[in-house]
């Protein structure tokens, strides 16, 4: 049966050993044809799975933003091999990474679907944030306007106190610092707001307190890997 | 800093090594202090990790639905080192999964909260379901009464229409035929659904079709480890 492996990557510097497991990484060294984010990075990274990786004999096809599903459908029916890997650029492809919609043509197509384990960053926020970890949703990135911004974290604190549901949102790094400013000066003081940090690297820090004493101790999140998670069902005393 | 680990268990039958990251078995062995649901089962999993645990030397605390934040604060009052694991019985814990009231109270103490890299079958089902892994909802057990499932079906998937969010629910391994029926009745035929059952073990098995299709394949579920994930967004075509 055609199979295409969804292989974890890197969440940034660190010992590969950490979070990729010793079969996972033997499975990829298996592999020669890859749905890849960025050929020169995930060239390195096969590199750091087996420096002796057979890198030529590879075959790499780009997906981005401008990939069509004609251009991923000529790619499977002319593959010559029935066992292709999906590498996203950090963490697991096709969660808050591109990959799904290979994997839903692999599905249509009959393919084995096989997700291998790794670290996700969602998924390590939520299991460290102390939230709700039975009821959460992911909702991606806020508006990059301010008030549409603020408006919408009101509305994720208000689904989270009433569906007592954990929210968990991104930003990109440059722009954290904003996103930071508008949760404490929108979110009710007993609200919780986890802020976790460049997970499972050397400078992972994740930590929990209520907005009253966010206000207070300003994080060092500029340019850095951010996952925020808010909960307002659970009351901090 | 004291320090708490969140500790990855395997989600069933199969090869240890490539579920859990070496450096992740190795950070559980210099452990001797854990939070656990049942003893007896995480002795077993410790001696997998090494033939060699000193099981006699740790120290366990059985956590359950009795116990209360008294018995949780006594224990790390009481806890002679400043090191401490938790591992739930299956995945990773305070992910649909007990562990996330624990992590609350370590950040209220100050203490460093460390998550583990590890199999979620929540996580590990989205990336193969081909559906979005942009904006997803994890939401636990649907009700047990028929007229109320099949009510909270329809709302989710109106949810996942409207917000092109992945829904993911789950159900008591002997009720998954019932929560099926309930499905391919209330569904529209184009909705899609992905039944994932026994991630990650050598019985996996990842399926994505539309109702339509289901309705003439009933899967193998009955008593299996399932996940269930909808998405009415895309059209199947």
């Amino acid at each position: 049966m055609n199979k295409i492996f969804l292989i974890p990557n890197m969440l940034g510097k660190g010992d590969i050993n950490f979070v990729i497991p010793k079969g996972v990484q033997e499975e990829i060294k298996a592999l020669r044809y890859f749905f890849v984010e960025n050929i020169r990075t995930t060239r390195r990274y096969l590199k750091k799975i087996d420096p002796e990786f057979p890198i030529d004999d590879c075959h790499f096809f780009e997906i981005n933003t401008h990939t069509t599903q004609q251009d991923i459908d000529f790619y499977f029916s002319n593959l010559s091999t029935k066992v292709v890997g999906i590498i996203s650029e950090s963490g697991v492809p096709a969660v808050a990474d591109p990959g799904a919609h290979i994997v839903a043509i692999a599905h249509k197509k009959g393919w084995q679907v096989i997700p291998l384990v790794g670290p996700s960053s969602i998924l390590l926020a939520l299991m460290a944030s102390g939230m709700n970890g039975q009821n959460f949703s992911f909702v991606g990135y806020l508006p990059k306007d301010k008030i549409l911004r603020e408006k919408k974290i009101k509305h994720l604190e208000n689904i989270s106190r009433k569906l007592n549901q954990t929210q968990i949102f991104i930003e990109t790094p440059y722009r954290n610092r904003l996103l930071y400013e508008s949760l404490v000066h929108t979110c009710a003081p007993d609200t919780r707001l986890c802020i976790a940090k460049e997970i499972s690297t050397p400078e992972e820090n994740i930590l929990t307190l209520p907005i009253f004493k966010w206000q207070k101790q300003k994080p060092d999140i500029h340019k850095k890997n951010v996952i925020f998670l808010l909960d307002a069902f659970y009351k901090y005393m």
